[in-house]
Order: structure tokens, then sequence, then C-alpha cells
């Protein structure tokens, strides 16, 4: 089958494309064959740093894809072939709370991810795509999906009347927005761009910042809701936008920390936190459990993963670029096979 | 000022239309002008009851009202004449958990009600109503609108993709329709009515099920959503339709118990609750808080609360006996003034 | 090896000494040599109730046993020979809230047991014994154990000055009565035997109730607690004591329910329940992670379960015919080899 | 009555002995004789920074107090003369969530405190104390008792076989201390002092770090743990100290942050609370509830508040500046009658 490995090439050249043995089947095991994968900001840093790689052998990237059961092992239970599934991130996370030992298993960074025609997980590894959704809109649900679920409904309990920010329009914000306005609450999207504020704006976001004009994005937040301020925050952002965060959120506010577009570390304001008594939940995608809670979120509501352009295999390396040039609305998609 | 009050007869005989003086105010107090009453079941049971009513004195009637501030007390901040507002069910339950001390004031029970022309209480005991409300549709919220949100919102916690049967079509099963509608969850409503359940699919029912036709409605609700249970039950019925409850529920699902429809005791399946392990959450409406985020859940998405018929300030008995004969579908009102 | 099954015979003549082949092992399977077996008011249920069991093959009884490991599959991880351990009541729920899936696999129940010489189980099934246990003490862990830690510090939150009502003196509650000392609380123990009541006195409880001198042993415990009400009650009666449970609890209490001493279902008082904003949580056992937790607590607090008779292996029906005469205090444990 | 204000003169001069009128008694309020005012770091910088105090006229400081009820109002219900008391910080405070507008009434802060011969306030302003305490440990309950509390057992779940690091003596350490060894955990201490770190051993503390010498204490502690991390980090430098306690921190830990003593704002590491999904909770001292929480297990367990050194009332600023030394291990406490 064919795949493509990181190489030991800079930034994107290192996307190589490969052939490789159809991976071998155990008992529990389930073969599907790979349709479409969907691009995540982390798989850029995977791809440019090589210390986020597994030393010593080269790794499939990307966590996110969606595919049809081809292969069960002779004691699967679970699911048959024909079935329509997608990955979990973390395919050892079933439930209950994130553990260090999940993390030694991540799709596409501690282990083989999906961008590959062929990929062998344990059943409990897998999820039923919701009926109403094409492979290329599954593909964007294990980690942007799952990531925006955790953030609004495990984190938080986001509903009716809910206020909810979100920063930019990515994939886990677009998801969020979506999500958010699905459990009949506000939602306020930041964008520096006209164009994508209009678009945000009819998907239902009730309120919209341009935060390069209105640096003070967050009193602006808060001064929209009368003052009262918002009930959750989705800082995708992280240390560069903390502060805001922490302006605009209410009094016992929740901040779903799980971005590091403005780096990994830097000053911030740590006495808001607790001045307003505010909750910050690090969230790093979500279990089997919360995927499927997604699923029936989805189902119920009809709600449609926003895909902004779909790549070809061959395409692997400009779908990359699209991605890092950050000029994307929702995600950004490659179609397998 | 003319008011309710119940006096020493027999069934709705005992509510009396009387004179009164108007309350003095003290300086956190808050005088209301009542322009809209709405009726409970429980205002039924303690109409016909005279042990459930304040021995040695007359009660005026009647938990759920609204109407606009007259005066405010010289230390009072939060509100202004003018104002629209209901009041808090339990006056001193603003937030945290019920305790003993707030039955103690319970209005219409332990302490004088809504069903009088003026009714004065600490500025805290008020909350605005939503602007899009008048105040016939204002008055339902109190008992009913709280009672449904805690059921849905606080007891469990009911978001996109989740299931909830409700029972029946009476004030508090119509809410949590809507609401759990507006949250982006799945309904399942049981009736004995063609033209209820005919009503409760137009307002989003996604399931309706006769139960006299299917005694098994728990089964039947359980099949429906594919054999996993549903999420939440909104258990109004109390011990005679407990057993079907817990039938319908998934492991680890919630019943929010919260009325006597069928008795105050019975026999019940306890070894399925802990089969199932599932949680059983009492509910006695709610605090102050929980009614202001109703308020903001209602205002965000638009909700009207349904009124079967409006009746006016002579016509009290009637309303009662509306109400007694159970062939509404949602609130029943009293136009105060 | 030699295992006992359960044959078609009338209540514990049901119990068969039988000879079995040794179980294959797969590659993340681990073998334990049993060493100690305890026995549980299940165990009693299934022995006498052919219904309960799986049909057309003999089962092997008992859920709680612990063993040494003595041989790991070849993808094993986690164990190694010579680790001490303890199974899991459900071997398949690692973490999480209980699910429908996890019934269809239970020690001694839906699959084989623990009384057998040798038992084979996935290496997740398995949780190490804490060091200060003897096998026999580890052996009580996995049902009334992991039962009391949930009841106490999972669907309730027992800390320092909570007050916990336990009622007789069974494996569950004198765990719960360990346990809840442990965590700072102040404990109730209700029993008929003066005996009991004493020793429970000698362990730590702050006040004891003798429930047949004191039939609203429920009043009798709220006032102890000066007219506030109990925290929490481990109701492991079922309907025959629930109502005196609702009478003891303060409002907004939990009743952890997990038992059937007096029956499956019963009339019980609905209205208190929400009069009292109470909550019941139905409580069947837990999961691996909460074993682990379990298993600190005792570590840190050096607590040793309370084991009231070991039997040998050939002992087994005298065994059970010991806790089904109701004379305990603690556990029942059968020495396995 | 005499008491204290914070006039218009640099640092702890502004500490100025002034006579008052006695204040006036409204229905609902209770006079409290003040026997004894414990202080806080928060004391230190209120005194220090004319901008922390309310404009235009005299503050009376510090938020702790104790003392006897001398009258009560002709409303008040819960209270009676004679009865020993402690303030609530925010006297609004009572039950559920932190809301703005408690913070507009915090004593010593924007509103009078307790440093005082006679103190006015609303009757659910007071709580009583534990009868085995005296005034002067009754007086340093409100702030550092309620805020420990909080940290350990409302923002996270302490309980027996949690492992929770406290760092430094202070006030709230050391009640962290005290209180999560009577929940049966394991405590961590850090102090670059041999004393205290022996006296913190003598308390029960199972592990110490100077962090002096271990700059990396995080890692220490974690090792200490065996490589699980620690489950709560009672977070009170900020800033300075967030870095190591990420690294402490278990995944999916609680951080309770609470303090300032290394600044208001700083580099974080905030890739490390998403990565570990850690929960990061702003504390600002606590409700009503929690303090009536905080006295039933100081009661329960029989746990008397570390005092270490009592001044007298003309001594005000030599107690000031003894906290502001740093020496002290507890609390500090000023005798005011």
């Amino acid at each position: 089958m064919l795949a493509y490995e990181l190489h030991n090439e800079p930034d994107f050249a290192a996307l190589t494309r490969v052939e490789r043995p159809s991976p071998p089947l155990s008992p529990h095991d389930v073969r599907v064959r790979v349709r479409a994968v969907s691009l995540n900001y982390r798989d850029l840093n995977i791809a440019r740093s090589m210390q986020r790689r597994p030393k010593g052998r080269p790794v499939v990237p990307a966590s996110d894809g969606a595919g049809e059961v081809v292969e069960i092992g002779s004691a699967v239970s679970r699911l048959a072939t024909g079935d329509r599934v997608a990955a979990l991130f973390f395919p050892d996370w079933h439930d209950g709370e994130l553990t260090a030992v999940y993390h030694t298993r991540a799709l596409g960074g501690t282990c083989d991810g999906m961008l590959a025609e062929e990929v062998v997980l344990d059943e409990r590894a897998w999820v039923r795509l919701p009926a109403h959704l094409s492979y290329e809109e599954g593909a964007t649900l294990p980690c942007a999906g799952v990531t925006a679920w955790n953030a609004l409904f495990e984190s938080a309990g986001v509903g009716p009347g809910s206020t909810v920010l979100v920063q930019g329009t990515g994939g886990v914000s677009i998801f969020a927005l979506q999500l958010a306005k699905a459990a009949g609450a506000q939602v306020v999207v930041t964008s520096k761009s006209d164009a994508k504020r209009a678009r945000a704006r009819q998907m239902g976001a009730d309120h919209v910042i341009d935060y390069v004009a209105t640096p003070k994005w967050g009193d602006d937040a808060r001064a929209w809701t009368g003052g009262r301020g918002v009930d959750v925050v989705v800082e995708v952002g992280g240390p560069g936008t903390f502060d805001q965060s922490v302006a605009a959120l209410r009094h016992a506010g929740t901040m779903s920390l799980l971005g590091v577009l403005t780096g990994l570390s830097g000053e911030v304001n740590t006495y808001g936190l607790f001045q307003k008594g505010l909750h910050v939940c690090g969230i790093y995608v979500g279990s089997g459990r919360m995927f499927e809670a997604l699923n029936r979120a989805l189902s119920t509501n009809t709600i449609h993963p926003v895909i902004d352009r779909v790549f070809g295999f061959d395409q692997v390396r400009a779908a990359y670029e699209h991605l890092a040039s950050g000029t994307h609305f929702g995600k950004v998609v490659i179609r397998v096979s």
C-alpha cells in the first residue's frame, strides 16, 4: 500500500510517499481502507520539528482520517466489513480522564498516523461515522471535532443561553461555533479578516470582533454581554491571547485551553485567574466516549463540518502549505482513495 | 388591595377573594403590582388539603406570578420602578443546593403567595423577565420553568445529541421539551391523547408514545434509541411511572424526579437503579441563579412558554378546575391586573 | 487445575469441585495463580438461583480473588511474573461510567470467576495489591472494597467533617466505615447486635443505632446530627431500609444505593426524594481506576480489611453457609493455594 | 469604640488607631465584640498600596476576626447574644460560585474590616465558631482556613490516598497540610528553612523539599510519587512557582491557584497545561457554606489552627511587620479585647 512518511528533510519536504507492506491483523484488530485525511496545526509542527517525531524510524503523519472497514480480526465483535469509521487520536483513550500512558500512542506523533491507504488498529480505536457525513467530512472529526466537543461540553457545561467566545476561524473554532449554536448558546468570534467575520456571522455568530482593530477584544466581548462576561472561551492562541480571554470571561467562567498558536509559554495574568475565580481546563483532544457523544450531536442536529478545500493524495505538500498559510476557513482535507 | 386567601372550606371553595391592606416596605424590599399568575399542580394540592397550609391564618395561594415594580425600599440597589419581574418560588434560595431552611418560606405554601394585586419581597427574591415575554408568559416561569431547567441542565447535562424523555404535556414537561430542543437534544414525549401527541410533534418531539396503548413505554423508548436508552427522564409521575423510566434510561443515565401525579410513595424497582448505575435527582424547583440562567436560555432562543388558557381575576376557581381537569396543554394563567 | 463450578443442584450443593485444563494464554493475557477468594452476598444469590447463571455451561463462581502472576503473554507490558494482583469485578470496565456492555462480562456471573487455582485475563483486568496486604486481605477488595470506595468518593464527596451512615456490618459497610474514618468523616452504624455495635465503636464509629430497638433509626440518625441530617447513606438494604435512609439524610444529601438485602423492589417514599432534593446513586462495584484509587487510600492509611473467617479450598460450601448465616463481621475468605 | 484605620501615610505607618462611634443596628444585623483578628498577606498589600483601598475615606483593615455576639437586630433568627462567631471574608457570598458583586464588599478591602472593637454585619455574614477553638484560633479561619478548604475540597476532591503539594508554611499552606492529612491524603511541603521543614514533618508531611537546594522541586515531587505526579498543588506563589507546579502534577490533576507571592503576572508554561490536561482553579477565599463545612471538618478532627504569635491591640504595626518578615510558621494574630 502507499503511505506518506516523514523523512529526514527540512520542513514539508520531509513528507515522502512510500510503498509499505500491508500491516498484519491480530484477533482484535480492524483493517481500514483510508478514504480521507484532514490536517491539524499539530501536523505542521510535527512535520517541521524533528524533535517531535519518534526517533530512529520514519512515522506516518496525520492523526485524523476516515475510511471503510475492509477486514476484521477473528475476535472482533463491534465492527463489520463495510462499516464507515474514523480513528481515535489516542487509540487507547476510551473513557475517563487523560493519563500519561495515552500519550505514548498518539496517531501521527508517537505512533503511525492516517496518511496511508490502509491502517490497522484495535477495534476499540475506531468509531462509526454519522450517516449523514461523507468520508471527507468524517476525516475532520478525530482531533478538531473532538477537541471542540471536549472544550464546550466536558470541560464546561455549555447550554442554552450560555455565551462562548471562539478565537479565529480554524478547525476547532468553527466546530465550536457550530456546536455551541446547536446547544442554544450565543457565540462571539474574533477574526482580523472581514470576509471571515462575515462568514462567521452567516454561520450564526452573534457578535464578531476584529482583534487587530480592537486589541482589547476581551473587554469588547465582556461589554457585549452587558458587563457580565462570557461563560467559556475556547483558547486556541495560548499565551498571546490569554490575558484578553481572562478579560472576556465572567467570574467563575471557564477557559478551555488547547492551543499554542502564539507559543508554548509566555507572560500571563495569573492574578486575574484567581481574582475572578476562573477555571482553566487544559484540553488535549478527548476520549472515545467523547467522540461518540460528538457524533450523536452532529447527527441529531445534521451538522456538516466546514471543509475549506480538498487536496488529492499526490498534493500532500500543497495541502500542508495551504494550512500553513492561515488563509483557510474550516478544515483542510486530503482525499486518499 | 384585593387578594385571594385559602379559607376553611372544602376544595376550591376555599379560594376566597378578600380586601387586604397594602403590605409595608422595609429598606431592602420591593413592591410589585402583580399582573399575572400561573397555576401548578401543587396549587391544587394545597387548595384541597388543609394540612399543607400554615396553621392559624389564611394564606395567599400560588407561587408563580409576574408584575411591575411600583416601589422600592431605601436600600434597594438591584431593581428600579418600572422593572418587569417575577418572584422566586423560594424567596431565600439564591444560589447553591437546596437546604431545609428554604422550605420555611415557599410562596403560596409556607408563606403568602402571588394571587394578590400587590406583593412585597426582598429585592433578591425577584428576577427580571426576559424582554420578549408578556406578563402572562413570565408568570409561568418561577415553578414550572425553573423546575424544567433544573431537571435538564443542573441535575443532568443535557446538550446536543442527548436524548430526553418527558412524561405528558403538563407545564414542566412542555418547558422541558422546548428547552431540550433548544439544547440540540432529541426528545421523546408520552401522552395518551392523539391531539397532544400531534402537538408535541409540531413542537419538535422526535418520538411520541401513547402510554395507554403501550404500557411498557419505557421499553419502547429504549428501543427507539437503538437499545442504548435515553440519557434523562423528567419524571413527573412518581411511583406509578418510575419503573418504566428505569427501563427507558441508559446505564448511568439520570432520572430527574419531581412529581407526585401517581402518589407520594409506591412500589418501585430499586434493583434496576443500581444494576444500571442510575442517578435519581430529586428536584424541588430551583434557585435564583437557575432562574436567571433559564431567562438567558429563553432570551437567546426566543422561546415563548406555552399558555393553554388565560382566566380573569374573578375566574380563579374556574382556573383551578380547568387545571384539575387535566385537559390542558401547557400552562393555565390568571390575569390579575 | 482445580476449580469450583456451579452445577445443576439445589442451593449450595451446586458448588462442585472439578479438574479443568489450564486456560490458554493470548498475547495480552496474564495467568494468575489464585491464592485467596472472598465471598459476597451476590455469590449466595447466584449459587441459589439458576436464572442468574449463564445457560448451557457451568460457571466458576466468585468475583473476588487475589493471587500471583505466573505467566504473561508476549505483548504484556504492565505486569510481570511475581506481581501480586487482584482482578476487576468487570474485567472490561477500566475507566468512566458504567455501560451495558460491561455487564456482559462479570466475574462469577456472566463469565467464569475466581474460585479456581488459575485464572487468565487481559493484563488490564488486573490491579496490583497494596504492599501491606496479604492475599487473603487483597481478595476482599474487588467487589466490597471498590463498591465502598465508589459509594463514598465517586458518587459522593465524603471528606473531613462529612457524616456517613452505614447499614449493618457486612463487607461493604465495614469498608465504608474504615474509609470514611480515614477521610476524616463521622460515621453512624446501625446493627441489631450488641456485640457488632460495640466492635463498630472500637473501629471508630461515632454513633451506633440498634435498628430493632429503634425502628425509626433514620430519625435517630438525623437527630444525632443536630437535625441537619447525614450527608451520605450507604444503602445496602434496598426497599426495606430506603425510607429510613431518606429520613436520615440532609437536604441535597446522597444515598449510595447498592444492595438488595430486603428485596429487588418495594414501596418507597419518592416524595421524600424530591422534597429534600436528594441524589440517589445506583452503584454497581466500580472501574479499574476506582480500584487503583482505593488501593492508594488503603496504602496511605495502612488500612487492613476486616476478615471474619478464612476457610480452606475444601470448605467452600461451609464458607457459603457461614456468609448466609449473617453472623459475620467483615469478610468471609477462602484460601485457595 | 476603638478601631484601626488606614490613613494617608507611607507603609505600615498608615495603620492609625482612632475612636469611632458604635455602628447602628438594622433589623437583620448582629453586633459583635471583636476578640481577635488574624492577618493575611493581602492585608500587607492593602496597607502598603493606597490604590487597593476605597477612595475618599479611611477603611478599617483586616478581613479575619472572631468575637462574641453582644446585640442582635429585631428580625435576627439565626444567632443569639453570647454566640461565638467569625465573619465571612465576603459578607454577601453565602453559597454558589464567586460572582463580581461579592467583590464590592470584601472586609478590610472594599468595605470596613475587623480591626475594631465592634463590628456590625447582617446575620448571614457570621458563622459560629467550632466549640473547641479559642477566639484567637477562630480569627484565623475566614480567609486562610476557608481558602485552604476551597482549594482542597471544592475545587478538587482530595480524599484518602490523594497526594497534595503545598508551597511553604504560610497560613493557607499549613491549613492545607492539616486538612489534607485529616482527609487521609499524602502531603508534600516545600520550604527553604530546615526548621520549618522539620516542623512540617512533625505535623504529618510525608515528604519535604528544600526548594532552594532543589530548584526543580516539581520534578522531585513527581519522582517521589513514583512518576505519577501529585493530584493537587496549592499554588500560593503565582507565576514564579507555576511551572514547577505543572511539573509536579499528574495528568488531569488540579492546580488550586490562589496566591501572588511571586507577582501578579509572569511567564508560564501554557503548553504544559493542556499537554497534561490540567485544571487550574482560581480561588478567592470561599462562601459561607464552605466556611461551615470547614468548621465541621475542624470539629470532627479536633484540628487547632497553628498560631505563630499573638500581638496586643496596641502592637498592630509590629504584627504587620512580623508577618512581612516571612519568618512565621502559621498565623499571626492580634488580640483585640
